[in-house]
């Protein structure tokens, strides 16, 4: 069964991916003991790892998709995957940075996430600041690091992926989207804006539409995959970016904090801009909808049905929290 | 006179990185208005451009030192700077980021620097943590971009750069030296330090000197140095840094808010551990003299005197702000 199996991936990838986090971050004596605790409790804070998975799935769906051809299929996915490991953490650490310093109450002023307080309740707000550029600092790292070779096509797929990621987390992505927001909200000292169908788009397209499509698009990268077919995944992960959006803010209206694991019911209180209150609940998910038909048809002509691509989508579409 | 030939090394070294990063740094429509802005106010704010001076001298001075069996000197002092350029401007951005965080209420809470209200007073904390988030993204993606070859040799510099930069700004880095510092202040929750004078050092050495070695040491790779060759450039610029950082310590007790472009006495009115705290006047100015002497002789013992590296360190030791 497609969710049995995906939910199988998923837990290894989890897995594989704290493993790879928890060996690679410093700790004392060579960093603080103070930033180190900071980032590793944001970290390790339970998440659904859902960029590394993105990554992973597209390096292997790459992969299983050159191996057609020939007979090395299970050593060019492990191939792929080991390559796209670094990337998969990397992207992991950008979006906890993201979280860090949105729950800031110069930002979203969230004090639980995860179920658990935030990390500026926890360490202070200087320190959560702290920890939050560490983690984007400690990203870049890791990406030019890991793989270790000196092999030049290694290389040049690595300088691509700091590139893709270091713009898509920056001001005309993640960075950008969070600016955007904040105006929306009133709090950009006399500059507010008010978004509009088209401008909440473009705002969630930045803000979290942009990691999640780096997310998928690196580990392409890093499989190898040529232009036409990175930018498949690209197309792919745009429209998955986007549903996941929608969702997000159905459940913010549907959900309850429980099962969240944060407040419910934040969007409406704050009057935020969201999918619900533009266009109703069930125009939303028909929009949610619409997003993962443009998925599938996406990897079904790209050749890339086979593998976790699909099933993640079908995943974010039906996600209770 | 060798003064001389250093305020035109610093004046057209200025107008270079301030040149590249107008055209390189996004603009509206590819990144929000704001924070566009943001980040602009605060790059171009009339800094001194230390970090990529260092780097651009390195590059300079490596240069220079392999050009002395051949005879195309210039050629080479030319592209040495050209392939050094990126990492100068990088290196700068990172330490514009690092002045608007630690400025933020969270941190140091400076409403002042360089003579202009901080970023934060102007915009808002919110999008003051972000303009330093992009500002580090902006960097990276630089950084990973140029210079744009497909040189598979530049290729391996460019990551090296990357590696080095991250590791300097990272947690083992300027984060974790501001993290020290915050507990040094008392700001941190529960978690307060005492700083004696080995700690005092190790502080700064994160703090200010790792992104100064770094600015050294990346412009000395992407010219080319090798091992030994990059690790003198490292144990200079380790020495300059800390000659800086006592200097900055003397100018707090010994300057005035107008010559500074920031609120002098800060550090005594916040009760610091500074090194005048510490030794008295006297004898820290003897500290950061005998710092002075430990560059030349470094720079004597690798064949680097020619250029402007010397030159930099004598500015460092004498500088009035």
């Amino acid at each position: 069964v497609a969710g049995e199996t995906l939910d199988l991936f998923l837990e290894r990838t989890r897995a594989r991916v704290d493993h790879a986090l928890e060996a690679w971050l410093p700790r004392p004596p060579r960093v603080p003991l103070l930033v180190s605790e900071a980032m590793r409790y944001s970290v390790f804070a339970g998440g659904k790892r859902l960029r590394p998975a993105l990554t992973l799935a597209a390096a292997d769906a790459v992969a299983r998709r050159a191996a057609l051809a020939g007979d090395d299929a299970e050593r060019r996915r492990v191939e792929a995957r080991d390559r796209a490991l670094a990337a998969a953490c990397a992207l992991e650490l950008i979006h906890t940075y993201s979280l860090v310093h949105d729950d800031l109450p110069a930002m979203d002023n969230d004090t639980l996430r995860r179920g658990r307080p935030t990390a500026h309740v926890v360490y202070g707000d200087g320190i959560a600041i702290l920890a939050g550029d560490g983690l984007q600092a400690a990203a870049f790292e890791l990406l030019a690091r890991e793989p270790d070779t000196t092999d030049p096509q290694v290389a040049a797929r690595k300088l691509q992926t700091i590139v893709t990621i270091a713009h898509a987390a920056g001001p005309a992505g993640m960075v950008g989207g969070q600016a955007i927001d904040l105006q929306a909200a009133g709090q950009a000292t006399n500059r507010s804006l008010t978004l509009d169908a088209d401008g909440l788009r473009a705002m969630h397209a930045k803000k979290t539409g942009a990691i999640i499509r780096a997310s998928a698009t690196c580990g392409a990268i890093m499989a190898g995959a040529d232009e036409p077919l990175a930018s498949a995944v690209d197309a792919y992960a745009a429209d998955l970016g986007l549903a996941f959006q929608i969702v997000d803010d159905i459940l913010d209206v549907e959900g309850d904090a429980e099962t969240l694991g944060k407040t419910a019911g934040k969007d409406a209180a704050g009057a935020k801009t969201t999918y619900p209150a533009l266009f109703g609940l069930d125009r939303s998910k028909g929009l949610a909808a619409e997003c993962l038909d443009r998925c599938r048809a996406t990897l079904d002509a790209a050749g890339l049905l086979d593998g976790y691509l699909w099933a993640i989508a079908e995943w974010v579409g039906g996600r209770r929290s």
